[in-house]
């Protein structure tokens, strides 16, 4: 089958790799039809994070289950089926308490697990553990024009809307988004989901303003940091947003998520952490501005979305502006890393 | 009129300074029927903060309003009133918002307002800024035995609920209080308040660990740091507490908090940061941990406790374990710095 493997920083490879089979009565093999890049996988991709020699890679993707092992009960060969960002049993106590990216049996993509590969979704094929916890099958046929929308379930949408969950973003909230990209726009349709009243997009980009706007943001702020900050202090009584949802992971960008937040606000933050971005505890404390959010449980978030995609009323997958046959990962990388794309679709 | 001054670190002095007096239509004077020493007085006590020069120190108090100014109608002579540990007007939008420590024009005691000295509360006589917003009068006569409850109002009571309300605590709520200061144990009682199910207290200290029982504790950990994070996820199903309270204000007290609860808990934080507790962002990522708190908007809770305090169902003065007439200040210190008293009361 073929596989997408990061061999060192920009060196993307599209190569023959072993078939992904069962190894477990929990486990499914999925036949992958679409899979996408995460803004998570150009850290790697920019030698921001380490790679240490040719990696699997990709954590996004739908398919139909083509094997299961003979545990396997929730889903069945034929279901097409949408895979989360990570592996879940959905039954421990962490799962329970609605933090299944904790559970206490799950894991990664493109990991080893039990001796051996568990594939990462840039591929043709997928190695699935707890299968039965894991995936969320659609029932009956699958409009293919709806696949974009549903393979968003897998991370982005599921992301944007634990922001806003975290941030306590409810009807009536005024909400600021730090971070235009695929997770920052599904954070303002998250946000316009949940009844916020008022959306500042924090974008400089016309294609991805245009989106926000059709997500359900009503103003957009082009200035960045601490003019961004102040700016979006001026839209609200001079205090700032009761909810601000940070998606992008920078020292820069959680700083201007907080100096947004009004007195007693939450900031909701899902961008990964990268490059050192302690939190000051003595600003928050003098303001009382929170910080919640982290990895997004987002398998929990899937069955919620469902209905919603599925009659057309939730049409996330908006969020991806290039779909390239899996052959061309290398130009879909290129094309985040440079800013061209927002999200890029990859078929195997 | 006499009031309590920190020359330098250890030098407290009670010394005779100017009456207070009213310098604005929105101003009272209110002669002090008793006052306390908080946790934070301690740290310019030790030298942990700056000390320039002599200080007039303290912020909790209660009294009787002995003048007003002709804007003020809220309260009038002969009120006894609680006074919250900061100036605020009661109506502006951070007020509005619940976060009157933001007040657009709060303020300090022990501060210079308009040109004119603030006082600390440690006296006896407080001239209060924005007295209508400020102040809390009880209206009817005070029975002598209830001013120790009454003036926790001002301060612990009041911080330690702010804690247990940031953490999310409610009815079945697991907890664990890192602190058994004054704050910590009004911690306790607040979330064992709002219906806690189990409430773990950390303290080494016989006498601090029968109040926590009292005030609702079910557990005590004697363990600190490590070990003791250990020992609350062990307490609670291997993973940690639903709400950590923290009230202390370290790095070690916030990583023994972070560390204490579960995946997707919270951490409810109103110790005074001191020493450069950044927050490790990293971990607050993987476990979706929050963190939530700040300086306790008090003000808006003492009309939530009043009756309650009233009619004897809640009891937060049992956190005074010394009291003295204010001319001994400084044992009062003495006491609180070598931990031979969780709280002082002074009687001016």
């Amino acid at each position: 089958m073929l596989a997408t493997l990061l061999h060192a920083p920009g060196d993307i490879r599209v190569e023959e790799v072993p078939d992904a089979e069962l190894h477990g009565a929990d486990e499914a093999v999925v036949r992958v039809v679409a899979a996408c890049i995460c803004g998570s996988d150009l850290w790697p991709y920019r030698g921001i994070t380490s790679v240490s020699g040719p990696t699997r890679i990709g954590h996004e993707f739908v398919g139909v289950v083509e094997a299961v092992g003979d545990g396997v009960s929730k889903v069945r060969v034929g279901d097409f089926v949408i895979a989360p960002f990570y592996v879940c049993d959905n039954i421990c106590i962490n799962c329970r308490n609605s933090v299944s990216t904790s559970c206490l049996q799950g894991g990664s993509w493109g990991s080893r697990r039990g001796g051996h590969q568990v594939d990462g979704g840039q591929g043709e094929l997928v190695r699935v553990p707890l299968a039965d916890g894991t995936l969320v099958p659609v029932r009956g046929p699958v409009d293919a024009a709806l696949v974009p929308h549903l393979l968003t379930l897998s991370d982005v949408m599921g992301t944007g809307h634990h922001a806003a969950l975290s941030a306590g973003v409810r009807a009536g909230s005024t909400v600021a988004v730090v971070g235009d990209g695929a997770v920052g726009l599904c954070a303002i349709l998250a946000a316009k989901r949940l009844g916020a009243e008022r959306i500042v997009a924090m974008s400089r980009h016309a294609d991805r303003q245009a989106i926000a706007r059709e997500f359900g943001a009503t103003d957009v702020v082009e200035e960045r940091g601490d003019a961004g900050a102040a700016r979006i202090r001026e839209l609200f009584d001079g205090i700032g947003a009761d909810a601000v949802l940070e998606a992008v992971g920078t020292k820069e960008s959680m700083d201007q998520a907080l100096r947004s937040a009004r007195p007693g606000g939450i900031v909701g933050f899902v961008g990964v952490p990268n490059g050192g971005a302690e939190l000051p505890i003595g600003r928050m404390f003098s303001t009382n501005v929170g910080v919640r959010g982290g990895v997004a449980p987002v398998r929990g978030y899937i069955e919620e979305f469902l209905p919603e995609v599925l009659d057309g009323s939730l049409t996330p997958g908006r969020v991806f502006d290039l779909e390239l046959p899996l052959a061309d990962a290398a130009e879909g990388y290129a094309a985040m890393d440079a800013r061209r794309a927002t999200k890029v679709l990859l078929r195997p």
